[in-house]
């Protein structure tokens, strides 16, 4: 964040910077989806919803769920949220109390950590490297667990590693967890970004987990603040309860513009853009490993790429700040995602065109080349 | 809730019914706002926004409380999030810890409660009546203090109740706060709807409160889930990085539109939607004291009169529902809003119009008259 902001102070004074440090697709939301919104607007879709969201929302979600994965999940067990963020808040209130803890992979998407801590839970990073391609195996996890565990949350595609969960090791986590009495949570925000076939999918394989999802990224509708989670039938009404006591509902507009999103014409545009995110993946990793970059593993989602720098500093945030001021690329350092070696590492998000990461590619080249 | 869905139930199956149990206005948001978000959607305004909020939005609210108010806000001490609903998770994160406890008026809005219960912390219901116009004074919250006191959470204009604290009562809880070195926030989301005379602003008589709002109400936005809170300059920090943690940011287009609120067009517009308010309470209060209903205090502002039903019944919950299933009408009973003697008391919410709240009168009467 601090380096978002640098990144705009230098724009203001007439830098040119490429933005690599930005968690957001670099388009604006699909045009029939914005005409949805404008349609809704009109027709005066203005009031608060039920908590549990538009039923005609959560029945096309369901519909999502049979057309893409084959598999059938009843609408009342999809709950509408406020981004995967307000699905993240909802699973941790109903998983964990004060003095518990949750099993999160580390490195992972920052804000889980916040999840857990606004609840007085305890964290508990756990360490997951190239050896289980950056996934928290069930093997790992059990390892970890002890009798205060009360929850573990992963990411497939993570965050910042891009890197997919297997249906084995999902079908093992969800074991795990019921074994152990223990929730699993799935985040599965990144799906539709996979660019190497059809990721595992957490309700196929462990179907007891919670998972989280969003229109933010394969949607393309961040801004919108607009997510989902699918619980078990058991739980439903405590989910409910739960969002509507501290969100009262999601947003109106968004539900409604949203509904436009499994239409073909837009599915068609996520589709053509994740193609563009898949070109840009198959630019950019070459591209990193032959300056130096290491990226073990395999990022076949989302839209970052992970990388070990170790062949190249010994200090990511130097190496990040030194890109940011001197050739103008801007990316995020380890430490927003990692306890254990952040210093060696740096996140790339492929974010921008397949043009501007080229020119991003001969900067840090050069940099590099310079001496740093 | 509950009783929404039944109401609902016998609309579909061709009953009339009253709604009297509705907590929004029952205005679409108005049209330059409508207008204004229809343009945020087509200039591309769908992305996140930094988690303070628009820097435009800011100022216009630091702008709106110069010209309402007469008060000098540094736009700075604004941020902007999703719903009152968000920032009240906000203000209780900053303030509370498990197992301490937070003073809540009883009666009071029912959401607090659960605010307070994701932190495992502990509301406290302090009793509020008629002999303190339903606000809790100085003199309440500091015998209901101890040493685990967090923090206390008051309402002004109040909901159930609709009435107000004065500009001593809220200088003298922001005493009561310094000196016991807790927390106070004053939500004053009902701000704006209030009948006779300017209502106290926290931010003259408390500076060091936490001040809550939200574009819901007056501005007439519930659906787009938009609000604000005013911290004091330390606490800027803190603040932000729970938005930022928590919910990412808030609703893009939301706040795109918002900036429509302030303009000379829509202050006319909310203007004459509180003089409709008005009007509907003027007509309201003295109707159902005649139908018998006690309603102490002065209920001047927000949308809700909270009546004793003593002289009429012994059960608020039976009344509510013969009133529903017999008459047509649908009220909340106390349960929802307090805790001390729920079975006596009723919320009206005068969010219909004039016409369909004389219709609601005549039926309660001839159902009152014929004997419940
Ligand atoms: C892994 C992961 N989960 C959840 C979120 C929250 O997204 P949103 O609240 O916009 O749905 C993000 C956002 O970047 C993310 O990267
Ligand atoms: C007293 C009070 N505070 C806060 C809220 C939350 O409103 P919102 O999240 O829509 O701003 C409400 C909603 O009814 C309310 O009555």
């Amino acid at each position: 964040m601090a380096l978002l902001g640098r990144a705009r102070e230098l724009e203001a004074d007439g830098h040119d910077v490429v933005h690599m440090e930005i968690g957001e697709p670099g388009f604006p939301t699909a045009t029939p989806v914005r005409e949805a919104g404008v349609r809704a607007l009109a027709d005066g879709h203005t009031g608060y919803l039920p908590a549990a969201g538009l039923p005609a929302l959560r029945e096309a979600i369901a519909g999502h769920y049979a057309v893409r994965y084959g598999v059938s999940v009843d609408a009342r067990r999809i709950l509408i949220t406020p981004g995967a963020s307000g699905a993240l808040v909802v699973a941790m209130a109903m998983l964990t109390d004060p003095g518990r803890n949750v099993l999160l992979p580390d490195p992972g998407y920052p804000c889980n950590r916040h999840f857990v801590e606004l609840l007085d839970a305890v964290p508990r990073a756990v360490r997951v490297d190239a050896a289980t391609n950056y996934q928290l195996t069930p093997e790992l996890a059990d390892a970890a667990c002890d009798e205060d565990t009360a929850a573990m949350l992963v990411g497939s595609p993570g965050n910042p590693t891009g890197t997919l969960a297997t249906a084995s090791e999902l079908a093992g986590l969800g074991s795990l967890a019921q074994q152990r009495r223990i929730g699993l949570v799935v985040d599965e925000i990144y799906h539709g970004l996979d660019y190497d076939g059809m990721p595992a999918q957490a309700l196929v394989q462990a179907p007891d987990a919670i998972v989280v999802n969003s229109f933010s990224k394969y949607f393309g509708m961040t801004g919108w603040r607009l997510g989902w989670m699918v619980v078990p039938p058991d739980w439903i009404p405590v989910a409910e309860k739960l969002i509507q006591n501290l969100f009262i509902s999601a947003s109106t507009p968004a539900q409604h513009a949203a509904l436009a999103c499994f239409t073909e014409r837009s599915l068609e545009i996520f589709e053509s853009r994740r193609e563009a995110f898949r070109q840009r993946r198959d630019f950019l990793l070459p591209a990193l490993r032959d300056l130096g970059f290491h990226i073990p593993g395999n990022p076949a989602g989302a839209f970052y790429l992970y990388a070990d720098i170790t062949a190249l500093g010994d200090d990511s945030a130097d190496l990040a700040s030194g890109l940011l001021e001197q050739a103008g690329v801007a990316v995020t350092p380890g430490l927003d995602f990692e306890r254990t070696a952040p210093e060696r590492h740096l996140r790339f998000a492929y974010t921008t065109d397949t043009d501007r990461l080229a020119t991003a590619v001969s900067r840090i080249q050069r940099y590099l080349a310079a001496g740093g």
